[in-house]
């Protein structure tokens, strides 16, 4: 395993405390407020509003085939790659609501834009909470009044915390290019799977860009950092992601100087997501090296993310590296199980598919765990960051509707 | 939904309690001894001897890629349709043990042929326990020695008993024909998953029956018994069921029959294992009807029996119908997610993929749990068995090998 890094590619931790402040990039405005929708009496209602000249945008949404109203409203919303407003409610999915769902979603896009003096179509509404409950319009209507009074440049940390479900910390990161600048908000803390994890994210940039290199960046930066987490192997019904460039700074950014920025805010906002993820004790890199393809390193590493048996180990600090080779066998990747090598935090306890180093040498203390698999099989490589699943994790689930 | 049966096509529950006891079919003796293989000094180590007349054998394993060294060799023992023996060990599972487990796997076959005057070839050899440790050998001979001279017809008991890891009971079925028995003992209570789940179990009867026929028997039995509980989603290295058929009662039975009863048995034990799983509070069937296929049912019913938040929430005995349909919609079953229905112990929470009737009338507070999902696209139906997510879940196993 000495040619391959034993640290994964991917940025450094961080701990769910309250990130640094990130501000809009020029041309946007954003406001969070209580709308009520909570019965917490916290933040609910985020609006973002992207003041052009340019109104570029570009989303990816869920796989899930059953999709909430929000989704399919916003998915027609950004067919023709122009949006001028993202309206982001917690406290209710808005899923599984039927024909009165689609036309709440409807209504609520409506009057944003007559609020706003802008078109409906134009609106993106992204909806989290509880799947199978309508929401209160009258309050929520309300809510969009109170938020556009209150948009301001300043708004970026108000909107990423009114987004918030079980979410501990807001979640918000930024890049910043030469007069130019992308930010991010991100909201998920569970149901966190690929294709996308259960979370709502604005990317707004003001570079100068052309409409088809923001779709393409925003699906590469998506495919290498949200598609990469795996928290709990259960696929919202609500994921969005959408990505805004006003062009207010008149700064022109080529398409691979817009894809790495992307990714980089994109992969810092996984990595805070996976950090805040329910009940969660460590934080798991699972780096599978050696692989045929692309492909066969990511079933690999999610067969591992997705093993109970090996969450629970690593809950309770147990190198029980069984349970990883248990799990990559039951993959379709190509490997011959007399050469699989494992290490768990730098200590390679398998060895060719057998006993490696003493079991009892591994550290398992740290909240971040490092899981190295070289299938021996090729040149490929990938890397899925996971959870342990603990107490806090069947708790919080075990109460979250009731 | 009306013209479904609401009621699983299964068993009746069972409630992990000592089962009455089952004695073996003429032709066979058996034994469970201490061995010492467990530092918790319960029986560790199991006999199963077929004394004939027929030797007639028939098995199936996991389909892990990464399987133990006992079902590397069983496999090959099996081929021809005859065992003489069965050796069982709790206390370790003997996989990922490279060359000198199945070194190990061979001593064993070896020494309990020598000590029954049978030839090696004809001896399966089954272990169970954590993976990556080698087995003491001298230990494990002792135990053999001291199995042969336990050897009893009414050793089924004794055997059952010894095959338990984590298993608070140990799990016998039977069925009686007209002068001639199947008996059945299983062991299992953690990575249970199709195929098969992790579990030993032997099955025997008395019957005079075509080789072929007992082959293509257990396979029918297998597939809608055990390969349809799925407590963990978590596949084992080292699931075996054998079938050994003796002769001894001298009464033909023909294919059909012979299907049915094993049918029986391994349908009886599959509930019992999953009546005993892991720290389970609830015991979920998931049926799901109206699909287009066998196939497309099983995908749909998997989804769910592997939804983590799902699982939870039925341990928080919180009808959240939400996660059942978020996972259906991970699935390529064929359906139109607005005409999805789902009943939860017959209150029918969703219904034309909305909100239904008031979730609050659903009570989960019963050991078994049953979620009915319509799909509206065919005529056909199957049932997987699964069990909640909780916090005594997390427990047992981020404490298994520490």
């Amino acid at each position: 395993m000495s040619d391959h890094a034993t640290t994964p590619p991917t940025p450094p931790p961080t701990t769910p405390t309250t990130p640094a402040a990130v501000r809009l990039p020029s041309g946007f405005r954003a406001a969070g407020v209580t709308a009520g929708l909570k019965a917490s009496g916290t933040p609910d209602l985020a609006l973002v509003v992207n003041d052009g000249p340019d109104h570029h945008a570009a989303a990816v949404f869920t796989t899930n085939r059953v999709e909430a109203a929000p989704v399919t409203w916003s998915r027609q919303v950004v067919v023709d790659g122009r949006v001028d407003a993202v309206v982001l409610n917690s406290g209710g999915a808005n899923a599984c609501t039927g024909a009165q769902g689609f036309l709440d979603t409807h209504r609520t896009a409506e009057h944003v834009a007559e609020v706003l003096g802008v078109s409906a179509g134009d609106v993106v509404v992204c909806s989290t909470g509880l799947i199978g409950e309508l929401l209160p319009m009258d309050t929520l209507l309300a809510g969009v009044d109170a938020a556009a009074t209150a948009l301001s440049r300043d708004g970026h940390e108000a909107a990423a915390v009114a987004i918030k479900t079980t979410d501990t910390v807001h979640k918000v990161a930024d890049h910043h290019g030469d007069g130019w600048s992308v930010a991010g908000m991100a909201k998920g803390a569970g149901m966190l799977a690929p294709a996308l994890a259960t979370m709502l994210v604005v990317v707004t940039t003001d570079a100068v860009v052309d409409r088809a290199d923001l779709d393409a960046a925003l699906r590469a930066a998506t495919a290498v950092s949200f598609d990469r987490i795996d928290s709990d192997a259960c696929m919202s019904t609500n994921d969005t992601v959408v990505a805004l460039a006003s062009g207010a700074s008149g700064v022109p950014v080529d398409a691979g100087t817009l894809t790495t920025a992307l990714t980089a805010v994109c992969a810092d906002l996984a990595r805070q997501l996976i950090g805040d993820a329910e009940g969660a004790a460590h934080d798991i890199a699972i780096e599978v090296v050696g692989a045929a393809s692309v492909d066969d390193a990511l079933e690999v590493a999610r067969a591992v993310a997705r093993n109970n048996l090996f969450k629970c180990a690593v809950f309770g600090n147990d190198p029980n590296w069984g349970r990883v080779l248990a799990a990559v066998g039951t993959t379709r990747a190509a490997f011959d199980p007399t050469t699989l090598d494992v290490a768990m935090n730098g200590v390679q306890v398998c060895r060719a598919g057998g006993v490696g180093e003493d079991r009892s040498l591994v550290d398992l203390a740290p909240r971040e765990v490092h899981v190295l698999i070289d299938l021996h099989a090729g040149g490929a490589s990938a890397t899925v960051w996971t959870n342990d699943l603990t107490h806090d994790y069947v708790h919080e689930n075990s109460a979250y509707s009731t």
